[in-house]
């Protein structure tokens, strides 16, 4: 609303501006000017904004058929009702409409399934549920009891998958909202092929100067993490084909070394470099091309710090030290199941110390024999010997394979064997060639898509490994969760397998139309910058957490901490881990993960198991499970604000049970989810 | 630069605000107060403030130590002497960090090989360019003669690739760059599964209500062109393989059928789906699985209209009428080339009317026949029956593959043919099942990534081919050139096909964390705004180039128009085709595409051909191609305004040179590169 005024005439230029915007926009005559003062002026003044508003309420002020006030007052009460109408009407619709990625219809199909989100910020969505008339403890409409007044159709969900692993600097982050309108505005998008622009550029030398320092030379651009993962395959199956003699289509049959439980994104090549599991198998053209160790596991189990092995994958039955036990006989010739107790995860997490161990050893030895058994195999289709062309790892923790932490000591080992095997890959040479420049035995690929900048505390693995990988890629926090965006890291002896100084077709011919998208590379440049603002801050809740950790360093994102910690509580993952309703538990980084105890009898099991989606189901909408700032007290931290209570949104990976905060979430908010957890795992949800 | 105003204090708030974002700021007193007129005022007045004007220059009025105005000049021009060595480092940095997409490092290996784009606007980049001591005529720097008095290192490029078929709105376009500001904002990134929100869902509903309308009812997000083939790849073979019996990994032998020359995109599921070829055959892990017919072409040669075959593709030697002819013997079993005339382009894309023609049965009968023989050939793998699970077709025009333009009667037919063939692929109802609902004979998927909304004139290619898909999917122009966006749409009965009331895993698995990102969404909703508003549009661009082709229906996003139309002027694409520097000619909607004549000794030929890069090469930095607005009076078009002259930048595609204007292109810039491209293709280049 505008009052007229004939002077500056306003109106004449906004009127037609919120025409076009579609907002309403109407005007009125100003009321008379004040009256000088003098004797009953004062009543005159009444009088006459009297007439005036009963004129504004009555029949307007801007002339005949003009709307009043009371007309104006009726559009903005319609489009309030408009409004809730259609956030009513949206999942409904969005049934109707959409095809959702990873849901299966048949199951979410009803309206109270849908997340309506009407907007974001911070940690939380602003969601749409209707308060049921029977009931006033739903979730949005806290009770009276509970202490909150909010009757608001909108209330706060926390991101508890933090939007599929992606957010990081909290929704609608100012900073990055601007770089994105910055860059807009400026460039559009731009393509990149022999092109550059600053936003790219400037990303691209900040990340070999970070993460990829004292390995990679070049940046390649890509839009997510499937795709940045095809460019690396790509990569490294050029570079050891070129190396063993096989090339282009001939390497169809190609496979590379993983591990078991992998997950490197949906697109087919992406898909093939994972073992066939529940993602894949129901996929017609996945065919996975490899061979897939079955990694060790760091869990904590009733309270107790364990490496363990997940499957038997012939396990050798060698005799060891170091504390192992086995539940089968030590004489046969493998093992079911063995584990070995750590003192603490710091002493699982410190690599170099422990490579000198038994375990290291027994590690060893089962992978270079292993691979040797292998590459002695037939190929089925080729008729010749089977052929590995990269080692692709997610490095720490399996992710979308149900956030398990890999013993880092026999992914580092991995590494060590496979590049000291040259000679079973090819390579003529043998030992001599795997000690010169370059790659040896075979390109490793990091895979930090889900791990990597800081989601698991660190920047990149390759600190807690005490080993660079050839070939790496990240994604989802790389544009702090803003927008799609995927960088792949190489090193020179990878770049120069593509190098010609005539045949173009022998270059990488791999590349999207928003390659190097100067929005995503702005944004994702910004991100970085607040995170290095983030790294010196000498108190929050990054300070805190190392505290609870027992972590000093600060670190920075070119030399960042390698000791670990948590924004969830070293005490909590103790604790959760001796309820009888939890198998183990993990947590590192932003990531806590709480594998749940199966019941024997279950009809769907692992990720086809329901088991997480039940409990998530209670803590997005049992009004026992608000968090509020008065659990805060009770977990033992009391100086933070308070915030206003909120219901918790994640997505299940089947029996595991994961919850990620940003890198900006309050200890407190932490800790108030933790005494929530606690609550339901000790009585049941 | 501030005064300082003891009242106000803007500077208190300004200084920290400018200093956290890398502004320079600085503040000085203010002059003295005006002095009341009077005797000698004046004088007074001016020695003032010439005292107050020096002491700026000397020591600065900010007190001891604080810049003088003399300091703030050289802090300005050392910024502007920075920025332009960065300008300047920018090539060498780019090519030491970056790998670019599609390019051969090992040729595009020297710092004039960069182009540097500081910032781009409308259709044009602002690129960097030195201005060599010994000419006056190089790129940016217009000849005196030319009359441009530009002395600018920044000078615009005409944006000849569209940013790799992306640009459509202008780069920098305000409401796009607002809807993009508006989302980052309100939302930053929403996980999508089981989720909604409004630029995601309003995207949904505007898409199946004009692209989808009469056959999708559902739209599937994801990040490109390449991974919304993947899905569509999915999507079509579960279809297929649970109406025919295979499913899930025994299906990884099952191929598509398709069209020689296509391109879906560069993860490995996209790249199986065409036939082996430039892009494919030095990756190791692509495998062409399917069977892809050689299409007949459009193409104007001589100035005459040709459909033509491009391969001998086995077509029947059955005599035709029609006006076809043929360069081999019609009794022997094959025809090496065969070519019919047509009187003008509108006749060739009027399928419908062609669908009684000789051709149409001839087609007919050529796909029919090649079913029945590729259907009972032997797989090598599997050893039984060859198997098929959709039928993949970019409508209208393979891309990537060399612009080519193939006769939309013979897609139909192949649509036809494919539908009624169910019996071939393993229906044991045979016709009767192709009679039901649903999809009929194979899925159809239309892969309109680079050729729909608008970028060939049309919104989708169904109402050129007179027929519908099953999927379709699209990219590049849905955000109206500004950042990664993709979407599948599909049927009911495709998407049925992954429904079931328990078993998750059945559900469509795939997904990327940014699926339906807000931003990406909402950009797109108003994209496809500002297309409606164009289409409404009485006079501009486009109603000159519908005038020029003879076009009088105005269309809209849901009506659009059938006829055939270019920005580029019919006449133009005849008189090129005859130069004897040029094989063939054709424009449609945006798109030009000009296939030069190859030397017959080339070393190189088709996309590893550099023929068209050596013209682009002209265009881009010749002072002899520099696009002057004199030249559009030259060109017969006087009614625009004048333009900043112009070099142009274009990718190649081997010996075919494309060139694409936004949808905002004016017509008076069109015709002045025409002018320019008439003169080089008559003198050489």
């Amino acid at each position: 609303m505008c009052l007229k005024d004939p002077y500056y005439r306003n109106e004449d230029f906004l009127a037609p501006f919120f025409e076009e915007r579609g907002v309403g926009f109407w005007t009125f005559e100003k009321p008379h000017e004040r009256i000088p003062v003098g004797p009953g002026s004062g009543e005159e003044d009444v009088r006459m904004l009297d007439a005036y508003y009963t004129k504004l309420d009555r029949s307007g002020t801007g002339g005949e058929g003009e709307p009043s006030m009371r007309d104006v007052a009726r559009v903005l009460e319609e489009q309030h009702y408009a409004r809730i109408e259609e956030l009513e009407s949206m999942p409904r619709r969005t049934m109707d409409s959409v095809w959702w990625p990873f849901t299966q219809h048949g199951i979410v199909n009803k309206e109270e399934n849908v997340m309506v989100v009407d907007s974001a910020k911070g940690d939380y969505f602003d969601a749409f549920y209707k308060k049921p008339a029977t009931s006033a403890t739903t979730l949005g409409t806290p009770s009276e009891e509970k202490g909150s007044p909010s009757e608001s159709l909108l209330n706060p969900l926390f991101d508890g998958s933090a939007s599929w692993f992606t957010q990081a600097h909290t929704h609608g982050n100012p900073e990055l909202t601007l770089a994105a309108a910055s860059a807009a505005g400026r460039y559009g998008h731009v393509l990149f092929p022999s092109g550059t622009h600053l936003p790219a550029l400037q990303l691209a030398e900040r990340l070999l100067d970070s993460i990829g320092r004292g390995w990679a030379s070049r940046v390649f651009f890509s839009d997510n993490g499937s795709t940045g993962m095809e460019v690396a395959l790509k990569m490294a199956l050029r570079a050891a084909g070129q190396r063993y003699g096989w090339q282009g289509v001939n390497g169809h049959e190609v496979g590379v070394l993983g591990l078991k439980g992998g997950y490197h994104g949906d697109t087919i090549g992406s898909m093939d470099a994972a073992d066939q599991g529940i993602f894949n198998t129901a996929v017609d053209w996945y065919r996975g091309r490899g061979h897939w160790f079955s990694p060790p596991a760091v869990t904590v189990q009733n309270g107790e710090i364990l490496v363990s092995s997940i499957e038997t994958d012939n396990w050798p039955a060698h005799p060891m030290e170091d504390g192992l036990t086995a539940t089968d006989d030590s004489s046969a010739s493998s093992k079911d199941h063995w584990e070995v107790k750590f003192g603490s995860l710091s002493e699982v997490y410190d690599v170099e110390s422990r490579l000198d161990s038994d375990l290291a050893q027994y590690y060893t030895r089962h992978i270079r024999t292993t691979l040797e058994k292998i590459t002695a195999q037939t190929d089925p289709v080729t008729g010749g010997k089977r052929k590995f062309g990269a080692l692709v790892l997610e490095p720490i923790c399996l992710g979308a394979g149900g956030m398990v932490f890999v013993d880092p000591l026999f992914q580092r080992c991995l590494m060590d064997v496979v590049r000291a095997s040259g000679d079973l890959f090819g390579d003529e040479q043998g030992a001599e060639q795997a000690g010169g420049d370059g790659w040896q035995g075979l390109p490793v690929v990091f895979d930090e898509v889900f791990s990597g900048i800081h989601r698991l505390s660190y920047l990149t693995a390759s600190t807690i490994l005490g080993s660079t990988p050839d070939i790496a890629t990240y994604a989802k926090i790389l544009t702090g969760g803003l927008l799609p965006l995927s960088v792949t890291l190489a090193s020179n002896s990878i770049f120069e397998a593509f190098l010609h100084p005539e045949r173009k077709v022998d270059a990488l011919l791999h590349g999207h139309s928003y390659t190097a998208n100067p929005i995503g590379c702005n944004v994702a440049l910004k991100a970085l910058q607040l995170i290095d603002k983030k790294e010196k801050e000498t108190d929050g809740n990054w300070v805190e957490a190392k505290q609870d950790w027992g972590v000093e360093a600060v670190g920075t994102l070119e030399e960042p901490s390698k000791q670990l910690w948590s924004m969830w509580s070293k005490q909590f993952i103790e604790d959760a881990s001796r309820s009888p309703r939890v198998k183990s538990t993990m947590a590192m980084g932003t990531v806590l993960a709480i594998e749940l105890q199966e019941p024997e009898n279950a009809q769907f099991s692992g990720y086809a198991s329901s088991l997480a989606q039940d409990l998530l189901n209670v803590l997005r909408t049992d009004s026992s499970t608000l968090i509020t700032p008065d659990a805060t007290s009770l977990a033992a931290t009391d100086s933070k604000p308070p915030f206003e209570a909120f219901h918790i949104h994640s997505r299940p990976l089947g029996n595991v049970l994961y919850m990620m905060t940003s890198l900006y979430t309050d200890t407190s908010v932490v800790r108030s989810i933790e005494y929530t957890l606690r609550k339901k795992l000790a009585s049941g949800w």
